[in-house]
């Protein structure tokens, strides 16, 4: 028996965008359900280091499959200026819950940006217009790129307009999909008013305004991830159908974190949560709904569903290097 | 940039016990220093499965070294008859605090048994006679062998006495030591009124009393390790100097749990936790003391301690496999 060791190019090759779609959107359903198991993040902080570890284990039990592990990612800003290392490193122990089996150590850096993709893409499909071919991005990061792959999967997108002040980034961006889509560089209006947006930047002053966007925008709130970050303007929050990935998390440090802790924003402003809307308990997107805000800080459950198709489908194309991690008499 | 992967093997030969015994030591003086950081274990249960996963996390600082990490390990008591798997196994993922870049990812079934052995050595360094040169041992399991092998690095056993019901457990504890120890088979009573006594069974009714003891036997209580579990008679505890690892834990699941849930034992029935001793701030074994008992249930930092001797100690001997987890550009 062995342990199957899965790196970020393994992860990436595994992680079929379709498929990891299918598994978040199952782990939302079943968070909705109370089939899973998700403690608090635990948080280690190195301030000495300007850095953090976060803990994150989750059980996900669906209709085709449960899945276990605990995903251990850190955030150290200064990793790249000063150890040309990234800032956000991750991995993933997978688990088979009926035995405990370790059954997979894989990269979680890569699992986290599909992962995240492909919650904005759930979130998307309940919330955008049926039409929507145009998608905007604020932030050319990593980040963007899953954004685009995921959402494309979920509506026909067609024109794409991304923005960030480094231009660098921007043409590496159109360079990476300009055989796929009608893709440009343009100003955060611009990228704002196409019919998805969203945003992956760090900020901790707003940048997205409400004429930024257009009248039915759905926009994915993807870049805050800690308390004091937001990147939409409070207006745009309070005056949209506002969707959030789970409460605790969301006001703890999601897009909603700063105007929640000022009391600008109060649970009359939240429509529902994600996993209420694909369970079938709480309306997407309706006729008369004008924007829409899915704030995302990401959960364990949808690292865990990630991994449980990457696991599979790397099993079946006889990728990773099989490990005796257990020694067994 | 690589990632250490090390088997069950590769920790047994690179946790060399008195290093991991003087890591252990420095963890809890750096605990009672308040330069750890330790978040409550998480627990997922699945009773569906009969098991239950925990997620351990900590930084440990020392004026050495310092060390993050996490295991994740769980108890599934089907998994031997079942699945011919052992109820618990464990995983590791050792980073460096300084970038987070996971150093290693080890098994944590070996470290465990390790690292508690360390603990109980050290706690029998602190609260043992000086003279001890007798060991006794209640459960002849792993975890026997490891409490014999780190116990006799602080004091010189010369002889040892096992109970166990199970006389081929017995024996073949016996066949592993009979080169280095006078060890044979025993009662609970015998094996109690040697200087130094482990318990090591998962047992929820007491089996040690007070007249299966020694007078100045120091005791250390390994088994109890989740609520309803003790090994040893209320009498015991209440009579003895009674140190303990960490208050909430060994209030929640430690051997004092069951006394102290129903009220037969309280705050001050405690002398000490193990840190406050060997940091100096409260007093070990004193000329007058009789019985001493070390509640332990196992500490997160513990594991981290022990993980930076195996790291450190395969670097050095060239062993574990190399692996590029984190694919870097």
């Amino acid at each position: 028996m062995e342990t199957l060791l899965l790196n970020g190019e393994d992860v990436d090759a595994n992680a079929e965008i379709g498929a990891v779609i299918d598994a978040v959107e199952r782990a939302f359903t079943a968070y909705e359900r109370g089939d899973v198991q998700m403690p608090a993040k635990s948080y280690i902080e190195l301030p000495q280091y300007n850095g953090d570890f976060r803990s994150m284990p989750a059980y996900v039990e669906t209709d085709a499959w449960d899945a276990a592990g605990v995903k251990w990612v850190n955030v150290h800003p200064d990793n790249p200026e000063e150890y040309d290392l990234p800032t956000v490193m991750g991995t993933l122990i997978y688990s088979d819950p009926e035995t405990a089996y370790p059954r997979s150590v894989m990269d979680g850096t890569e699992l986290t940006m599909k992962r995240t993709g492909a919650a904005a893409a759930v979130a998307t499909d309940q919330l955008a217009v049926e039409d929507a071919t145009s998608l905007g991005l604020v932030g050319a990061g990593v980040q963007s790129y899953t954004q685009l792959n995921a959402i494309a999967e979920v509506r026909p997108i067609e024109e794409v307009v991304v923005a960030d002040q480094d231009a660098e980034r921007v043409a590496d961006f159109v360079d990476a999909f300009e055989d796929r889509f009608d893709v440009r560089g343009g100003s955060i209006s611009e990228a704002g008013h196409c019919d998805v947006l969203s945003t992956v930047t760090p900020v901790r002053e707003p940048i997205v305004g409400v004429d930024d966007l257009g009248e039915r925008t759905h926009v994915n709130a993807i870049g805050a991830d800690a308390a004091g970050k937001h990147e939409i303007e409070d207006a745009v929050l309070t005056g949209a159908k506002l969707v959030i990935d789970d409460h605790e998390q969301c006001t703890h440090s999601g897009e909603i974190n700063v105007p929640w802790s000022e009391g600008v924003l109060g649970e009359g402003d939240i429509h529902a949560e994600l996993g209420a809307i694909v369970a079938g308990n709480a309306e997407g997107r309706t006729a008369v709904d004008g924007r829409t805000v899915f704030d995302s800080t990401g959960l364990a459950i949808q690292d865990v569903a990630a991994a449980h198709v990457v696991y599979e489908n790397a099993r079946e194309n006889g990728d990773g290097y099989p490990f005796e991690m257990v020694n067994l008499d």
